[in-house]
């Protein structure tokens, strides 16, 4: 922990009036059992699912190695040794903190890596807890099927990521400020909206792929765990619509975004969209990325952001255009604008509306009847098709089979929403256009 | 043809002084050996690849039904049958009209489908014609190694497609005025630059897969032809550079863009860049695109333009910020500043630099050094992968295995242009920034 109170500077958190937190979310609350709400929430058992390191990554990979012979092999793929040692520590560090502070507090841990994420240790839990970065909460999330199992994720290094999922990064340090909070019932709920997907069409019951397996980035979060659930789908018959096709509701909901479209980056995706009321127009783009508030700061916001360089060019056609004058300097007033338009970008993790993108949309003929925004805001979307070798990626990480004929249903239900916390003094949003 | 011309409005061509033309271009001319000069160029041989539309397509795929149930298969996809046989015929008369019109100039055919697009076909040939979209033309385009092989591009079905590559639309009507114009000289080459890529590394010798196979959109594109000529490279010893590692140049050159990134699209990639004397710097991103001049109306173009809905918005900001006022009415402004925008994005296909953009880049801390902006110019770049699963794509059809550690050097070289025609009186690109 010394590692990380020298190098960390807290960073400065917005605080609002508990009472003007609660007004903005309101009309979004949803009912708590008993047990659950605020000051009567007492967990005797907590499941903490740690990130597996990159260190320990790397050391389970090569079990034949030295350590210099490790470090060795790492420089020659042009990795830090000590680096990835550096950041295993501090990880450690906050794994080790979590757990002795419940167990201070005279709650039951058990302390587990991704392999052992499973259901009955789920079930054993009364709150599932995560050590590790945002990887590890999405993993966590994924196996929480509605709103009754809370998860809380502590940032383990807050150096290397920004944890958006996870409590603000003063928590990382000060843990026990955290589980008194919790314990003493100073929080509220916080229900991120989920996306729920339902597959429509012939070839819907394939297992799908998990794209993390050894990924760099998020090599903590791997899928396998779920292959036995998925794959007992194909046993059975499946349910039939009234016309005939199957329908399939999928066993996983998106906490960050749905990605459809042709998994090779470099084809042409083309599909039939249906935004709450207008029918379905055919898309010819790069995919279409369908977002949950929680997951507007994530992909999306990259996708989607207005880039300084951008905004300089705009800014300089404009003045030739109409001798526009500014007060301030170019470079912050483009800063500005900048910023302000990318703030509005990011929406409100607990309404229930997605955010979607038609990525790279070639624009349709207006003969052709109403258009699609590239951008815009939908309570539900219909997706048909018509792609030669297709996936609907979950949170980037599974990816099922859509190819041309298919369809999906996306929406979002108060029930698939899921429970996490927001300490009381700490705000996750603030302020929200829509 | 009837159907074409009744259906047909021409484009309004801007016509420059022939003398302005070549003045805007001198510096990117490339010598022609004599017998290429226009006026003296009199091909005896002209190979005519012709697209395989969607109609002889689906036949093929479905050989064993009759009329009327192939009619029912593919309305059951969604698929409009009378639809497939109209731009079918369109296409058909096309390329019937080409062939003739060269016969009759006592020019000798052989009109062949991508199938038969091969080495001795074209070495037979002394000019290369292609009757089908921009997907024909680039295909025609990957066997041609360098810049002796003329090309010409007729566009088989402007109804349905732009062919930024092939000649002006009203060409697919008077066809008979090109070809005269092509055998009196009246014509320049055109030497659209093609990048070459070097690949460094361990696992650089693996067959490229070919991404094309059966998609909808170009599926008159396929590489299967040149598999054998890939798979060869296995054979013999791998050139070694100094430093010991393979060097391989890739026997395909881009004649529109390079993707390099996670070969999945919702993956983040992780790169190293260089540009031009900037080194390495880690990029996490969707991937870079390198294109050509030619690439630069194609996906790129799409990736980076800006919307009217972006500069809705940002004007929406601008007036609220700074109380701006504009004669115009807003939607007529926006368009404008839109359009400006837009077509600062086209370079001239003949100049020797690459337009590369750095997709959904994630801003890097200016602490770590130099900052590569998001879109630019450069005359060669360096890439190094630290990604999952990547590839190097090329033009959107062959892809190479591109893993962690293995480099990519992109570079232009006047030998490797492709030589192709701007007719008398036709203008394919006008002004230009860079």
């Amino acid at each position: 922990m010394n590692i990380l109170k020298s190098l960390f500077t807290y960073r400065n958190v917005k605080i609002l009036k508990p009472g003007l937190i609660c007004d903005c979310n309101r009309s979004y609350a949803v009912a708590s059992p008993p047990h659950l709400e605020p000051g009567l929430f007492k967990p005797q058992k907590v499941l903490i699912l740690t990130k597996l390191s990159r260190y320990e990554y790397e050391k389970r990979r090569h079990p034949e190695l030295t350590e210099k012979q490790l470090e060795k092999c790492l420089s020659l793929r042009g990795s830090d040794y000590n680096n990835l040692l550096y950041h295993h520590y501090i990880h450690k560090g906050v794994e080790n903190t979590v757990n002795s502070t419940f167990a201070a507090a005279g709650i039951q841990t058990r302390v587990i890596y991704r392999f052992d994420y499973t259901d009955p240790n789920i079930e054993w839990a009364d709150a599932i807890v995560t050590t590790g970065g945002d990887g590890t909460f999405l993993l966590a999330a994924s196996r929480i099927p509605d709103r009754d199992k809370p998860i809380i994720g502590f940032n383990s290094d807050p150096t290397r990521s920004k944890g958006q999922l996870c409590l603000p990064q003063k928590y990382s340090v000060e843990v026990q400020e955290a589980i008194d909070k919790l314990l003493k019932g100073k929080f509220r709920w916080t229900f991120r909206r989920r996306i729920r997907i339902t597959l429509i069409g012939d070839d819907i019951f394939k297992p799908p792929v998990e794209l993390h397996n050894q990924q760099l980035q998020y090599h903590e979060y791997r899928y396998l765990d779920m292959e036995p659930q998925l794959r007992n789908v194909d046993e059975g018959l499946p349910p039939c619509s009234e016309t005939g096709m199957a329908r399939r509701v999928l066993p996983v909901l998106a906490l960050n975004e749905v990605f459809i479209g042709e998994c090779v980056s470099a084809r042409v995706s083309y599909l039939e969209l249906s935004m709450d009321n207008v029918k379905g127009i055919k898309q010819k783009c790069s995919g279409l990325i369908a977002s949950t508030g929680t997951g507007s700061t994530s992909w999306t916001y990259n996708v989607n952001k207005l880039t300084d360089q951008n905004m300089e060019e705009i800014l300089t056609i404009v003045k030739e255009e109409t001798g526009f004058k500014i007060k301030d300097t170019d470079e912050k007033f483009v800063r500005k604008i900048t910023e302000t338009f990318n703030e509005m970008l990011i929406t409100n993790s607990e309404a229930p509306r997605m955010v979607y993108t038609i990525r790279d949309q070639l624009v349709t003929s207006p003969l052709r009847g109403e258009c699609i925004k590239p951008r815009g805001i939908s309570k539900s979307i219909s997706v048909r098709s018509r792609c030669f070798d297709a996936s609907l990626v979950i949170d980037g990480g599974l990816s099922f089979t859509f190819n041309d004929g298919t369809r999906a249903l996306l929406e979002i239900h108060d029930e698939d929403a899921l429970r996490t916390v927001t300490l009381q003094g700490d705000v996750t949003e603030v302020v929200f256009k829509h």
